[in-house]
This record gives structure tokens, C-alpha cells and sequence, in this order.
């Protein structure tokens, strides 16, 4: 939770991390030109967002939404105290996040055999054993940077069904015991209830420790996605992954996996008294350079449209 | 929690009451036919939904979409075993759902001044007068009928804006010594918090007792609905008015005042293990004849379009 500079002077109680400029652009079709990227960049940092996943390091012919990777990151880490994330499959891509500067490496591993296989082409130990790549190449060139090593699927999967909770929280031990400085757990597909996730966080916070956690990710494809970071909260959860308008989501498609909406999220926690950092009316804006650079892009959340509340005074 | 019916004899957790037939129907301009309201409730019974506020008795030259208000009481009351609920703004409303034969009443009072008089061109004094009248009414004609007089606004007030916590406990207490067998408390405008929720219910329970409140009536304004329900059912409650398709509500209109949908709320409570007793492809079923009778109006909700999750499995 970094705050040095004006824009993030003010003390937090939660970090909220906008994943909207990878996990939603690799959901939709559209591209978004970079010097679009750039404008939102900007109005994210000028509503007081201190972190932002800004792309993934993957083949640009897989994924040409992404294609700009380490210039959006060269672009990004010039923004003082801004965190900046970069997701890596890989050690390659790894290298060429480091490579652009990147404060922060997410690497996706699976707690459901299936889905692993599906996601990067390895199982959960070759997995593993890329997170142990990865962590022993950024030490000997950039021991700064920070490794976090997501647990996707960790409350069911598509492929699966039901993950068993054990399978989730020793993937969580591997990720640590294989160097990470922290490991999460995600809802990739939308299939949490929060009595799963006050149990599967409980656990993992007596695993490996509330340190050693990273962000909690939600998805709302069933709605309950709001509901899920709350539970989270309750057992201790500090950080949240969010994405802009639910970017990526779309409530009218079977299969429909949108992130949690990033301004409806954060209005909870000012109205709760529970501090964002964030400017709820700059962050509204925010949303303006991301539609203009998807045009005819469906957008969610229903802050935006209501409005903060009559009276609404931030938390203190 | 009525089960005297081969349709509702599983034990439930939680009482979840559609009121999507009355306070969906009334927030928007489309008159739902007579006939589709009856196929509505037919698939709302045969999906396991046990209580429906099926309409408000008030003048039809102001409300033309409820104008069948007795007609349609009657037709609900022919289900075994199903509670129907009619709202009433008045002792003439009361009479009149008195005489239909509805189960329940629901009064709304109002925790600002404001909004009382906006919305009754009643002070809260006067209103609680009104409610002293009925409850004197039905005890005389008609004593097994139930009456709930809900507190409106509780959370907020879009005229008021904030409204002082003591005054919405005092008007809880206020209204159970009016002789109301339960009060509620009503987040009509969509500004509640899940803190500021648990805060209040926690106050009146400790006020009146859990036995004297109602159903949490949440909307889903600013997106945070389930979040509250999940933060009422935390501290006790254990009764939810909802409606199907978030009936009534528009995210992207400024204002838009949506209740929490039916159909992921009662997902989230099988999902985390809390028996509804409804069945979730049933319901999801039921949102057809629902749309058949509002022809374009909009729906809403994530479950629908999703799906249950693989592997799902009800609460037991």
C-alpha cells in the first residue's frame, strides 16, 4: 500500500486494485488503443486509485487487446506512488514485465486440475515450478519486485464443479513455499457464496498468514460478487480486486464473468467508514476516457447511474 | 412461515417474500393483465415462494397497474398454504383487503418527516394514528389477520437525506405500540450500508425483540442489496423481501430504486447452506410469465442469465 506521493497522502483502511485494464480487456473483443489506456491511467490515479493490474504479458497474437503491455507499464510507473501489476503466464513474460518496470508480477496458477490445463497448459505442480522460475530469475535481476501467485478457481470451476477447500489452501501453501510473496484466491468463474469465502479466507489467513495473502478476487456472474467482498472484509481481507464498470462481465450472456464493479465496491466501504483513498465523484469520471475508448462497449454498476447518496459523507 | 402445504412442507431458514407484484408493479408505467399476474403467482407457488405481497390497496385512478387489487388477493388465497400479503396506505385500504381476504397487512410508515408526508400526506404522528385505527379495526372483524407497519426510509431519505438512527428505532418502537404485531425496516431509496444495517437491525432488536420485525426491505440502488440482506441475516434477521427480475428497478436511469432480485438472494442462501425452500430452476422459470405479461420492460438479475453453478447443490 504505497503512499508516497500527494495523490496518496491520505491513510487507507482498504486497497482497492483496479483490474479492469487486463482481466476486463481480455474479456471483450474490442481493443483499446493504448493512447486510450494512457487517459484512463490517468483519471484512475486522479480519483486516488493506488493500484492498478495494467496488462498481461502474453503473446500478442493471443491476445492483441494486450498487445501494448510494456509500454502501458512504462506509461504507468511514472505516475509517483502508483502500484503497478503486471500478470505473467510465464517466465518469458515475466522477463519482459521486469524488463518494462513493473512494481508487481501476478502469476495465475489453478486449483482445479482442468482448469490448469486450460489456462497456461500445465498442470498445478509445472505450475509451481514456474512460480519458483519466476521468483529465482526476479531476485537475481530485480529483488524489489513483488510476486504474488493467484489461486484462479479457488470456489469452483467451470470444468470441475466443486474445488475441494483442501486443494485450494495447499495451493496457497505452494505458492508461498515456492517464493511468492503472497497468494490469493479467485473467483474466476462466479460460483462463491460468502459463507465459502469467510471459510476458504479463514483458512487461509491460519495457513500462511494474513501477510501473505494478496487481494481478494471476485467475479459477480451470480450477483453476489459485492456480497463476497464483504465476507472477505468480515474475516479480515484487506484488498480487493476490481475492474471499472464490471468490465469484461456481461449480465445477459450464459457464462457472463464481470469482475466485481470497482465504484460500486468502494462507495460501500466509504459508506461503511472504511477507508478507500478514492474520490467517488473523480472516479465516476474515471469511467468517461474507458467508454470513449470502447465505444459501443456495454458497461456496468449501478453507482454511476444513482449517484452518491443524498448526504453521502466519506469515511473518516 | 406458513407450511401447511404439500408445496411448502420443507423446513426453511429463511422466509423469502416476493413483493415484486406490488412494489415492481407500481414503479413502472406497464399494466401487468390480470391474467398473467395469476399465472405469476401460479409459478411463483409452484417454485416453493411462500409469501407474496401480491398488491396495495389504494385508489386506481392513482395506481391503475393495481387496480385488480382484489381480485387478485383472491385469486392468491386459493393457494394452501401460501401468506399474502396487501399493502394498505389507510384504514379504507385495510377494510378492503380485509374484505378480500388477505393474511397480512403492510402499512407504511415513514422514519423521515419528508418523506412521510410526500409519500401519505400523513406526518409520522398521523400515520401512527392510522395504524392504531387499523389494528383497532381488524381486531375487531378480523383478528387472525396479521399487520406489519414497515418504517420506510430508514436508511436514508432522498428528500432528508440523512435520517438520525434514533429516530427510525423510535419509530419502530412506536409502531409496535400502535399494536402492529411486527415492524420493519425499509431502505426504499437504496442509500443503506452493510454497517449501517447491521447497526440498525441490532437497535431494534434489542428494541422490540426479534419476534416484532419484519422482512429487511432492501433495494439495490447503488448495488449493494445483497450485501445488506447478507449483513441483516448476520446479525439475526431471518426475513428478505425481494422481486423477481429486480422488478421495478432501472440501473440505468438517475434514481432507478430497484429491489434486491429474487432469484440471486435466494441462490446466495442455498448456496451458502440457509434453506429457502424454493427451488432455483423453478424460479428462474418463473420470471417468464412475468415478462410475457410486461412485454419490453426491462429485467434484471445475474443468476438467470448464468445459470446455477456446476456441481451446485441446495442447502440441506
Amino acid at each position: 500500500m504505497k503512499s508516497q506521493s500527494s495523490t496518496f497522502d491520505k491513510p487507507i483502511d482498504v486497497l482497492i486494485s483496479e483490474v479492469g485494464m487486463r482481466d476486463g480487456l481480455q474479456s471483450i473483443a474490442s481493443v483499446m488503443p493504448t493512447a486510450s489506456k494512457f487517459k484512463w491511467i490517468d483519471a484512475l490515479v486522479e480519483a486516488g486509485v493506488r493500484e492498478i493490474e495494467v496488462t498481461s504479458f502474453v503473446p500478442a497474437h493471443l491476445m492483441p487487446q494486450l498487445a501494448d503491455a510494456a509500454e502501458v507499464v512504462k506509461y504507468a510507473i511514472a505516475k509517483p506512488g502508483l502500484s503497478v501489476i503486471s500478470l505473467v503466464p510465464n517466465l518469458k513474460g515475466a522477463q519482459a514485465a521486469i524488463a518494462a518496470g513493473t512494481h508487481k508480477l501476478t502469476i495465475p496458477t489453478s486449483a482445479s486440475v482442468a482448469h490448469s490445463l486450460a489456462n497456461v497448459r500445465k498442470t498445478r505442480e509445472q505450475m509451481l515450478e514456474e512460480v519458483r522460475r519466476i521468483v529465482e530469475y526476479k531476485n537475481a535481476v530485480a529483488p524489489h519486485v513483488e510476486i504474488e501467485a493467484g489461486v484462479s478457481v479457488a470456489f469452483g470451476c467451470t470444468l470441475q464443479g466443486v474445488v475441494p477447500e483442501d486443494d485450494v489452501i495447499w495451493m496457497v501453501e505452494q505458492c508461498i513455499a515456492a517464493g511468492a510473496n503472497v497468494s490469493g484466491m479467485a473467483d474466476t468463474t462466479g460460483m462463491a457464496n460468502p459463507a465459502q469465502v469467510k471459510r476458504l479466507f479463514t483458512r487461509a489467513i491460519a495457513a500462511v498468514g494474513i501477510e501473505r495473502l494478496g487481494a481478494a478476487h471476485m467475479h459477480n456472474t451470480r450477483g453476489l460478487g459485492i456480497a463476497n467482498c464483504l465476507a472477505a472484509y468480515d474475516v479480515g481481507i484487506r484488498g480487493f480486486d476490481t475492474s471499472m464498470a464490471g468490465l469484461g462481465g456481461c449480465p445477459h450472456a450464459p457464462g457472463a464473468s464481470g469482475n466485481v464493479v470497482t465504484e460500486d465496491l468502494a462507495f460501500m466501504f466509504e459508506a461503511m467508514g472504511v477507508r478507500t483513498g478514492i474520490d467517488l465523484e473523480k472516479l465516476i469520471a474515471a469511467r468517461q476516457p474507458m467508454i470513449d475508448g470502447l465505444p459501443g462497449e456495454a458497461v456496468y454498476g449501478m453507482l454511476a447511474p444513482a449517484g452518491l447518496t443524498k448526504g453521502f459523507t466519506y469515511a473518516k
